[in-house]
C-alpha cells in the first residue's frame, strides 16, 4: 500500500500513537486519585459508606478533568487534522517539525496543567499547539476542493 | 497517490479543515470572553487578586463551553465519518453534498447557540447534522465487512 | 483504490460506523430524556414557565452526560487508532478481534453506566477498552517512525 512509502505518514503513526496515550492516561490519573481521595462520580463507585459522591468535591480532581477536556478540545482535532496533512504531500521536514512540536506542547500543557506552574505557561503551550493545528488545516483547506 | 485522484476526498479535506476551524474558534471565543469578563477556572489564571474563578459564575462562558462541548459531540463523528465514506466510492455529488449541509448545519448551529436565537432554530441545526452523520454512517457500514 | 483490496479496512468501516452511531445515540437519549423530564441547559429550550433550567438537577440525565462523555474520551481514539492499525498491515484476524472486542466492552459499558450496575462492571468493560486501545496504540507507534 502506498502508505507505507509515505515517510511523513509513518512519522504521523508515531505521533498519533503518543499523543492518544498521553490522553488516555489522563483516564487512568483521574482513576487513581478518584481511588486515593474515595471521591467518585457515581452511588455505585463507593468504596464503603464513608465514600463520598459528587462533582466540585475535590479541587484538583476537577483540575485534571478540565486538563482531560482541554485534551479533547486540542488533541482529537490534531488526529484528523495531522492526518490529512500527512497527505497532502507536505515536506517530511515540516510534517516532522508539526507533529513534533504538537506533541511536545501538549505534554508541557499537561505538566504546567497538572502541577499547576505559574501563568503564562500553561497558555503558551496551548497557542503553540493551536497554532500548530491552525497552520495544518490552512494546508489541507488550500489542497482541498470546495 | 490514489488520494489525490479521489475528489470526494478532496471535497472532505476542505470541509473537514473548515469545521475544525470553526470548532477551535471557540476555544479562542472562550479565552476572550474569560480575559474580558475577568472570570476563570483555575487559580493561577488570575490576572488580579479580583478575578473570579470557579464555575458556573458566567451564564454566558457557560453558554458557549455547551456549544464547544456539542460540537465535540458532533464534529468529531463527521471528521471520522466524512473521511470514511470519502474513501467508500460515493458520487462526488453525494459526498460533496453531505459535506456541505453539514458544515452549515453547524455553523448555524452556533449562531443559535451563542446569539441565541429561539427554539427550534438550534433544534433544526442540531437534527440535520445528525442525521448527515447517521446517513454517512450507514454508508460505511454497508460498505464495511463483519 | 487499494482501501478497498484491504479486508482490515473494511472490517474497520462496519466498526467505526456502529461505534459511532453507539455514541451518537446518547445524543438523542439525553434531549429524550429533557423533554420528558422537562429538564433543560437553557433558557430558550423551555417548553413552558414550568420547565426546570439549569445543571445538575436531574440525577440520571447528569449520569447520561457522564456516559457520553466517558465514550468521548474512549470511542474517539479507536476511531483514529483503528484507523491508522487498519493501516499497518496487520492480520485481519487480530484487527477484527480487536474491533469486535471494542466495540462489545463499549456497548456493554454504556448498559453498565445506565442502568447501573454495580461495580465492578463497568469497571472491567472500560479496562477491556482501554487496553484495546492501548494495543492499537503500541502497533501503530512501532510501525511509525520518529
Amino acid at each position: 500500500m502506498s502508505f507505507h512509502d509515505n515517510d511523513a505518514f509513518r512519522v504521523f503513526c508515531t505521533y498519533a500513537g503518543l499523543t492518544t496515550v498521553k490522553m488516555m492516561s489522563l483516564s487512568v490519573y483521574t482513576i487513581m486519585l478518584r481511588m486515593k481521595n474515595d471521591v467518585f462520580m457515581n452511588t455505585e463507585d463507593k468504596q464503603s459508606k464513608d465514600s463520598k459522591v459528587g462533582i466540585n468535591i475535590n479541587d484538583y480532581i476537577e483540575r485534571v478533568r478540565r486538563c482531560h477536556r482541554n485534551d479533547l478540545e486540542n488533541i482529537v482535532p490534531f488526529l484528523s487534522l495531522g492526518f490529512l496533512y500527512a497527505i497532502t504531500n507536505p515536506s517530511v521536514y515540516s510534517a516532522t517539525m508539526c507533529y513534533r512540536i504538537f506533541f511536545a506542547s501538549r505534554i508541557l500543557h499537561s505538566i504546567a496543567y497538572l502541577t499547576p506552574l505559574p501563568q503564562p505557561s500553561r497558555a503558551l503551550c496551548f497557542i503553540v499547539g493551536w497554532f500548530v493545528n491552525a497552520t495544518m488545516a490552512w494546508g489541507i483547506i488550500s489542497f482541498g476542493m470546495f
